[in-house]
């Protein structure tokens, strides 16, 4: 399956701001992408492309006073499967984890595994260890936790999403992971297009999308407790601790956000022959 | 200078518990330790050493059932001098700070940049930059925030701080760093040792300190907004985003601490040739 | 002048629901109104009308199964003036305030006078004492906060506003209560009908409004720190301690609103006298 | 039983600052008095005695630049029954209240309904009506979370009780009302002495105590979450929505306490006799 994937956003500034982006393909999908995958600016400015902390592709850049626009259109490769998924994936011991993944055990700014690990405790202490009891998480959460773009905040916590049971897919992952952390299973933060092949689409304009990882048997999973479901045609941008490391852009500085749009569309061969 | 440095930490469980400290000496130092610098422990259990991601020098361990003790008793060789400080030490644009710095920017559990960002810009917006701006965030922390022991609390993040007005070494090292980050300069929180060399002995037992870093000109620098004064003698042990990153024991499960020892005094040559 | 006052709002529930209203003039307007002020409903239920502890018209019905539609259209007569001002109202020391004022000093869910003690005494060390000082709070919340509908959040409090910097009119006035008593300067809330008499229209659908009151001297004025002018044809419903005395509707169950108008017009004599 | 009551308080201050008091017994037990009940001070300041807007027995007075001594000592005849229990008392339905129960099932300051209504639902959602589900908050608060004097914290709220587990006797209070209000069960907070008759004493200095008040049948039920046990000797001082309310003194202005103590003990007859 070939998925043309884009987005063209722009910003207002009253004075130069420098801004970081995570708008290029994860390094692990770099091997399917079939167009090139660059970040274009308007007007043309310096970029300096690194690898963050977190291994994401990211760029730093200075947007110049007045207007910006960031985009791209670029065509990777997919399986066209449903998210990977193994039910019998078990729990690894925290003494027994590679090291790296430790820090996906612990607090961070949206994940306040402290203040909800008794809550977490309590709520699945009869779920099965393992896939099953991230399953138990994940219906939870999207049970729980009522959708719409109105409920939208940008300081809204875990604990704020379990209070207040409103949010936006961010919210539900942030909850997701913070009860993983509190069970001693570690979860990271995804964010990457989420097109609706195989799903009806739900009228909204795409954005892009957030979801989870968890880390089970030796490997990281795809989980997502917005919509509790497999599915097909995720393409991973960047994992993080949270929405602050995975950020599209961080802006050091005003920028005004005036234009955002995002495309994630499944392409037939024909059309990209032709293309 | 010789400085002697030492803990004696217990732990006691009701069952097996995987422990994470970061108890040694931070890498940086290692060149000036004069004895080993290991973590003992009885009764006597395996530790896997290894480097977190930020560098720190990390052990991984599994507490028994019952009672377990984290000691250890090393020298290290210090220049006696205060804390390095350059007054012309300049702010350096977001975009021409080193990549791997820009973390130390960011939202962490306990520094919510984004809450305290116009606090941050009011108080200091004619503050001069650079080092004279660390040094007005240090002053305004140090004057306005009461320390005092009882006001500890694990929960207690830079806006607490800021709000309450009250609290111990970390908290006023939150809300430094919260203020710095803001203003956007980077500032990361760092865990060590901090005897009373050159100062008044306060009559508290002694614990391990916590400061922060700020990066001006091409390097860190040790700030500390608790105190707000140079210092001699610190050792450090680890740096991170916040407390989170840098806590001296870290439990994955309950495990109640029922003794805590440290020690950081200045030694004699003569009493270490006879020892 | 006269003005048209009304409102039409409509329930969904899945169970019978206990609601209690705001939904009249406060008794202070009584006097005042051209029209019966009755609440009615479709369909018919009973009614319980009583004035609540802080003396507003309150009532309580029973929301049956299914939908309830709450409505009302009342006309009452105003003086057409601008908001009451005394530039010259002086602040009254704590110790001779009367004791029925003292409350409004206090913490109450909305306004955290405790947490923003300090920041309010910073903010306004230097304003003059009485009028000129509440004027000064309003002109801080009025110039720092962002209006916005999309920004409306149920659960924000006065801390929200000071950090997010961003609200909707119950917001704006939160944070200036809450500026206010920290000031040792009685303030309440206020709910009611605000027309746009004298100013431009702003395009969006009628609501009602929230403002607030402050005592001084000997007696309660009207401020409102969002629109930070005087407006003519405020119509009082309700005062308390925070928007939790004030709310339109409480509801003791589960009742989704599905319909919301609100009408507050300037009307002609003419006009009514052929109505 | 005969009851000696008494403390002994003494703030510092910079500077005149007004206090407001509730020192007297609550006016429900007037009638057991046996010695006058008067606040005294030294400097001996005026005094006004009122009753504020909740029925509690206040004063307010002015602190002089320097010291003040609040004291008294009063006698007072109690049942020497248990607080009083009914296993078989009712919810009353929200429709059925009286009127001025009713602020008494909303938001307050220190006990967020709204944020832990959804909580409250799912933890007691089985629990049968009336005093058992009462009792099974007490319950489920005194189980979960850990008394100590050293987590004593002023701004610490329901919520903060809720995710962090622990507390001081106002703390398991605020979280008990926070639930029943959120299951539409009436209750209030109440302050007032409570000596160690019928229990083992704990060694910790005397000190006022807090428990809450439930509207079941047609009248106010003690209940206590902090010991969870009927107890014997409880004299009332005040009741109010939540601590804000019901704060022994509140002072507008800084006073540094210095002294605190206080006394309920049970005495003899015959020690009265020749007292």
């Amino acid at each position: 399956m070939l998925i043309r994937l884009g987005f063209d956003i722009q910003f207002e500034t009253v004075a130069e701001v420098p801004i970081v982006t995570l708008l290029h393909v994860h390094p692990s999908r770099q091997k399917d992408l079939r167009e090139p995958d660059e970040l274009r600016t308007d007007p043309a400015v310096e970029i300096e492309n690194y690898q963050d902390s977190f291994g994401n592709h990211a760029c730093r850049l200075m947007a110049p006073q007045g207007r910006i626009r960031l985009h791209n259109s670029t065509l990777i490769e997919d399986s066209g499967n449903l998210d990977d998924a193994d039910p019998n994936a078990t729990e690894i011991p925290v003494n027994q984890l590679p090291v790296s993944v430790l820090p996906y055990l612990m607090n961070s700014r949206y994940c306040e595994v402290d203040l909800l690990s008794n809550t977490a405790a309590e709520l699945f202490a009869t779920a099965p260890h393992g896939w099953q009891r991230v399953q138990a998480v994940c219906r939870w959460v999207h049970d729980k936790i009522t959708f719409g773009y109105p409920f939208s905040s940008p300081v809204r916590t875990a604990l704020g999403v379990y209070t207040e049971r409103v949010g936006v897919c961010r919210d539900f992952q942030h909850l997701a992971i913070t009860f993983c952390r509190a069970l001693n299973i570690p979860a990271r933060y995804a964010t990457g297009y989420l097109g609706d092949i195989g799903v009806p689409m739900d009228g909204n304009p795409m954005d892009f999308s957030a979801w989870f990882e968890v880390y089970l048997g030796n490997r990281w999973w795809t989980f997502d407790a917005r919509h509790n479901t497999r599915r097909i045609g995720r393409v991973l941008i960047a994992t993080g601790r949270d929405a602050t490391d995975c950020a599209i852009t961080t802006s050091f500085g005003v920028a005004r956000l005036i234009n955002f749009q995002v495309i994630s569309d499944e392409v037939q061969e024909e059309i990209r022959a032709t293309a």
